[in-house]
């Protein structure tokens, strides 16, 4: 069976993908590392919240970069700084080398389900690449870790800027030799999209509802806003006839 | 069998790859691209001949970048202003479309017989990835095309520096996160070698004897020069013990 490409996407020429929440489920990752280290360690925590006060301190943290109050700093660095507080305030204080490794578990992230099948037909059609605020080593550790096919790895840490700041979605264009309307940004979250879509690049919503657990929070978005609108990776391939 | 490192090689994270040369064979592969055309346009010409002009434009088209005469211009442009030349020099008049088409050749190149097995033994232990003067979207589409596994592509388009510059061996390791002793750069060009050395880097000459054609041009070096020394992947996977 063929299918054929809405008009508006025929020139398609490349993917890019946000990561986190997109293509690996950070939540359930989290949550299943730190209960292994809660019992290899005798702690217990509430893994979940943590997990979630975690990832809640990463848009500020980004924030202070994009705004230019602090300079760079790679994700690895904000991840742990936010550990660090997150981890005192429980009156934790677990040996130096337990902390690092644990902040490492965002190399290890596992994929949803339908993420390497729907990766692996699309890049038979298209290159597909990463487009994440993670740092290269992270999503270098990740691919392999979790057999994610990218044909490169795109990261803000190649452009000094984190996304949605324009630099990003017209760095990855570029890298990749297209225009803008050529390239295909494919994200859970609508204020990704928008940002891509305001510098002229090709969107693909994909739900992932439990990105924040059962009954968790989703970003609002509008029906119809984005080029495609689905709910996993292996629609959105069948939806551009890959 | 398993195989003990050198002690200085055991604290190894990573290995990056010269890619022209290197991985592919140029030359061979330009030479091929060359004869199809030239059936198909009814043109005659030296492709042998073509192709050495056209690599030999390279390093001084790349040397104006190094010494800052001329702003960053990435290789596909070079390569196209060096083959405009070569054409024009041979009062050849080729349709826009069939020179365009060529300078992307250097896009389609071929891997060496024992490239892609020797990568996929690396790759099992170790992250590999390019580290190539040419641009990122033609060493994604010679991945796509050649079946090369790279755990990521780095190039002196990142870096806004061609090698040998430092900025692309170090730029190299700390996109993955390493210490420059941690990271091996692996090429057939011992000036390569000699710069990413310069900078810390463990170094492993592979010997690629036929990249300039049978009797051609091999850059001089001496036995003991670098860390390991070999001449093909495969072996050089069962040197360092992958």
């Amino acid at each position: 069976m063929s299918t054929t490409l809405p008009p508006s996407l025929s020139d398609l020429r490349a993917l890019v993908f946000d990561v986190f929440g997109t293509v690996v489920d950070w939540r359930g990752s989290l949550i299943e590392e730190g209960r292994a280290l809660g019992r290899r360690l005798g702690v217990t925590l509430d893994w979940a919240q943590l997990a979630d006060d975690w990832r809640a301190g990463y848009q500020p943290a980004m924030a202070e970069v994009r705004s230019g109050r602090r300079p760079w700093a790679h994700i690895d660095t904000l991840h742990r700084e936010i550990l660090d507080r997150l981890l005192a305030a429980r009156g934790q204080h677990w040996p130096e080398h337990e902390v690092a490794a644990f902040n490492l578990a965002w190399h290890r992230l596992q994929p949803w389900p339908d993420s390497r099948a729907g990766l692996l037909r699309l890049k038979a059609r298209w290159p597909v690449a990463t487009l994440s605020n993670g740092n290269v080593s992270l999503l270098v550790d990740m691919a392999r870790h979790a057999g994610l096919p990218w044909d490169a790895v795109f990261s803000a840490e190649l452009f000094g800027h984190y996304k949605p700041d324009p630099e990003t979605y017209l760095g990855a264009a570029r890298l990749l030799g297209v225009q803008p309307q050529q390239l295909m940004l494919v994200a859970a979250h609508p204020s990704d999209l928008r940002g891509a879509a305001a510098c002229g690049l090709r969107t693909a919503h994909v739900a992932r509802p439990l990105e924040h657990g059962e009954g968790g929070w989703r970003e609002p978005w509008t029906p119809g806003e984005f080029d495609v609108e689905t709910d996993s990776f292996t629609a959105l391939a069948h939806a551009l006839g890959a």
